[in-house]
């Protein structure tokens, strides 16, 4: 048990209670040996050599994206049993290495699947689209019978009384849910750290972030413990982890998927009038994303929920476009925080493989762009943090230290504060729309941008949202492609010029050397963001899977060329 | 020129100059020789026997709803000339008879209709799916060159610099302006009066009301001086004037039809946090209402406006939908202010009518929508109704009397008000959802309720806005359908019970012969409200149509019955 003494504060109480709790959730068997030394920066190849998982349970979650390991189940090459027993295994090694969830409850898991084995037994086919699939969901979102306490000692041992809308959408579709995932304090901080359950770190590296606040689905799927995870956004929450993980993650429009059933420790409303958070998935390929919106779609949510756009997948945004020869737009800065040279070279790799296949990728002037930061940075807290506060002053449990000195108890905002903000919003999602017209009046089908202006940083160090956050204040759908890797080259590049302002200056320290040993980037994962009008989450896939596929092309002649040589 | 002395406040002389220009606008020869006397109260055969219209302008306003005129004009039978100086002509008798119209200009319209008729000589085929046919808008929105002063003096003389989206599209498609149409004072009443242009009538009953706000738009289609109009409801605006007209008229979702480039007296950006006005349209034709919504949709203005949702009308909410056996809700009351007679009769009907033919009609149980009317009467005026009384008193123009009791100046509400309430909302909306299934579990369709509790009532008289602004609240499309006229055995129908609180008591009082004399009701028509879930306007219309048949079907059974006896 966790040490506890007389004089621990009330949350000390309750988060050494949790903790156990956790802990005790993993079966014996199923704990490494030895915790890797802090040394070791790369844990990834840990799940494969630790002995826990039998090598059907390796093949299991190494060589299947979530499309084909359900195509291998409907098959009847694997049992939902076998499958769920091998994430579960595998999602226990994950969260010893980097902390990386909350909520366990692999007993659960093991019975759900072993009743849709019966399943298809007795019927002689699937559930449903996602049938015997293990999920991961963020800790917001409510499961029956499990907290949703979001790392917040007030919050724990309140186990919820009804599954959040989208979670009775993935259960009724067949999949199974073995595991929730760690997150922020307060969800309001790009680290997945809270007094509870620890900050989750980066498998890949150890010293860089894991991101967040949907961290823990970033940690979890890059340990391939989880293939498909839920996570939110509300300033880059689901993209910022999908990118420091390598992953491909999707950020929909507000509407497109259901957000009801979660916990937040803000006050609850303030979403429908400042910027609106939404679910999305992360996953280890582009197709498991659209996945998760066409089951989704398909269940028809907006039959039963305030917050859902109605409307199937397949016609969400195909509206009018012409992917025989689409026309991409590339946008390479906010004229905020520059891209440092990584960021800006994958960037022109992107532009150029799209030119030399053919395609049309215009450059996108940041005028308009460069607006959206500061007018999404006003609609934050307008009622003040102060029920958050209440929240953790009601057991004294301490903000993070990243978050000490970001939050205090303001007054609400009067409502005229706000309106003027629409009209402002209003005005600028007006002019950015025309972002989406080539000068001879073209459309253009999915711009092309940053995640963010710098590589995977240190943990805690994480500089700039607005590459994010500009697209929740549109409302625009945006996703994230990982492309490459941090090479040796990259780091030797440099930065040109000077800083524009105080942003741009705080970037240029993540790359300069009296500030930033720059080979602690190396090998982690270059990404680049796809954005689509919105409410046009189609459009955005199909702008995406255009893409991957020159990208895919261009490393292939690459690497044919190199084999020559 | 209207009387003005030395001693006229600001208001009055420009009162008094837009009153002069209006007039100016309608050429002599259009001018009546006579006005009715104030006794007679049906004015709608006026346009056929004053001789203004020659015969073939008489049949081009008289036989045809928009969709045939515009397969006439297509079809070379009329050039847009000849169907414009028709209409031109027609509105110019509704505005001496009911004051319908706020801005004229007959002569651009002319212009524009020998420029479409050219074009299709030179081209051999239409401009757009609109060609050529004269449509009206509501004077909130902007026309380039054409003040939109909804009736305040302080907005007069302030021509709008650039068209409003919607005015732009219909232009594109072809549509000719050439009128826009009276509202009340502030659009905030349901008598369309304001100190400008005065007051509009009921041209089938000068002494009933033509409801407001889009009320010109009803007296204008009513007297056939427009086939087509577009209008704005809040909180029964367009719906209103359609039941009070016998028109069918129907408010989409927000976001449906481009809202952008309206002058409001309101608070810029107000619209963004409490209830969101939307624009639609008003007809003599279920069809022709349609036509706006296949229109709008097809020009893709989500392309171009932030507050358009994507989606062409045929995939606005099909949605799953199994029309071969619709399923009907009958939602008679909100509890609150009980359907006087004959419009409990009405409703009575049509569920007849539908189970008669084999269809589906479940009762509704009225609990959840009784709290609809107070939750959306708290999201009006949250930021105080201060700039609209600065503006009127900028030039000391007073508020109308209907007003002068119910606005006044009050502080803004804070943030966390707005955020409570959207809370309160988006728990009434779940549990509103639960209205669109079956106790056995399948989808009703579409509803069928009241637009009032009450028949067209005297001017200034109108009562309730309950039945017409929770759909607001709810963000559900309405659409208003007229049924039958009040006859001598309706009028003869008692009140059963007692009053059931103050709203139920001054609605009876409309019905009490010792308030109201019933004859009064006669010949008025009398209309359902047909409602579907958010964005779902094609469901709606779907729903509208089947529910139009059965009731015509019925007829004309009835009427067969009544010939053999």
């Amino acid at each position: 048990m966790a040490q506890t003494t007389k004089s621990s504060a009330p949350w000390e109480l309750v988060v050494a209670r949790k903790q156990d709790e956790q802990k005790s959730r993993i079966p014996k068997e199923w704990l490494l040996n030895s915790l890797p030394p802090s040394s070791q920066l790369d844990v990834r190849n840990i799940p494969a050599t630790c002995g826990i998982l039998n090598d059907k349970e390796l093949k299991i979650t190494t060589n299947y994206d979530a499309t084909s390991l359900l195509e291998a189940i409907r098959g009847r090459k694997y049992t939902s049993y076998e499958v769920t027993l091998a994430f579960c295994k595998r999602a226990a090694i994950a969260q010893q290495l980097t902390n990386c969830l909350t909520e366990i409850f692999f007993d659960r898991a093991l019975v759900r699947a072993k009743e849709l084995d019966e399943y298809m037994e007795t019927h002689g086919r699937a559930m449903g689209p996602l049938h015997g699939l293990p999920i991961s969901v963020k800790d917001s979102f409510d499961v029956k019978g499990l907290d949703s306490s979001i790392g917040i000692a007030a919050l724990a041992f309140k186990p919820a009384t009804a599954n959040a809308l989208l979670v009775d959408i993935l259960l009724k579709a067949g999949a199974v849910l073995y595991v929730k995932t760690n997150i922020p304090q307060t969800l309001m901080a790009l680290d997945s750290i809270n007094n509870c359950f620890g900050r989750v770190l980066n498998p890949a590296n150890r010293l860089l972030t894991a991101g967040g606040s949907s961290g823990g689905e970033g940690a979890l799927i890059a340990l391939r413990g989880s293939l498909l995870g839920v996570g939110t956004d509300v300033g880059g929450s689901i993209r910022i982890p999908a990118m420091c993980n390598g992953l491909y993650g999707l950020k929909p429009s507000v509407g497109r998927l259901p957000y009801s059933g979660q916990v937040s420790a803000m006050r609850k409303g303030g979403g429908g009038l400042g910027l609106k958070s939404s679910a999305g998935p992360l996953a280890t390929s582009l197709r498991d994303c659209e996945l998760v919106l066409k089951v989704v779609g398909d269940a028809q949510p907006w039959e039963s929920e305030a917050d859902v756009v109605p409307g199937f997948y397949d016609s969400a945004g195909s509206c009018g476009g012409q992917w025989e020869k689409p026309v991409f737009g590339i946008l390479r800065t906010d004229n905020i925080s520059a891209p440092l040279p990584p960021v800006a070279a994958v960037l022109e790799e992107t532009a150029t493989a799209l030119r030399d296949a053919g395609l049309d990728c215009h450059e996108i002037d940041p005028t308009a762009f460069s607006r959206c930061q500061g007018l999404a940075n006003k609609f934050f807290s307008a009622s003040g943090d102060n029920e958050m506060l209440d929240l953790l002053e009601s057991t004294g449990e301490p903000l993070i230290p990243w978050l000490a000195s970001r939050i205090s108890r303001r007054p609400a905002k009067d409502v005229k504060f706000l309106e003027d903000r629409q009209v402002d919003r209003e005005e600028l999602v007006k002019e950015m729309l025309k972002i989406f017209r080539t000068k001879d009046g073209r459309r253009i089908d999915a711009l092309i941008c940053p995640v963010a202006p710098h590589p995977v940083p240190e943990v805690d160090r994480w500089n700039a949202t607005g590459y994010t956050a500009s697209f929740v204040l549109l409302d625009w759908p945006a996703g994230v492609l990982p492309v490459r890797s941090v090479g040796q080259k990259d780091i030797e590049l440099e930065l040109q010029g000077e800083a524009k302002g105080s942003w741009d200056k705080r970037n240029r320290e993540l790359w300069d050397p009296k500030t930033m040993d720059r080979k602690k980037y190396l090998g982690s994962p270059l990404s680049i963001q796809v954005v689509a009008p919105r409410l046009q989450e189609r459009r955005l896939v199909e702008g995406m899977k255009i893409i991957e596929k020159v990208l895919a092309d261009e490393a292939t002649k690459a690497e044919g060329k190199s084999a020559k040589l």
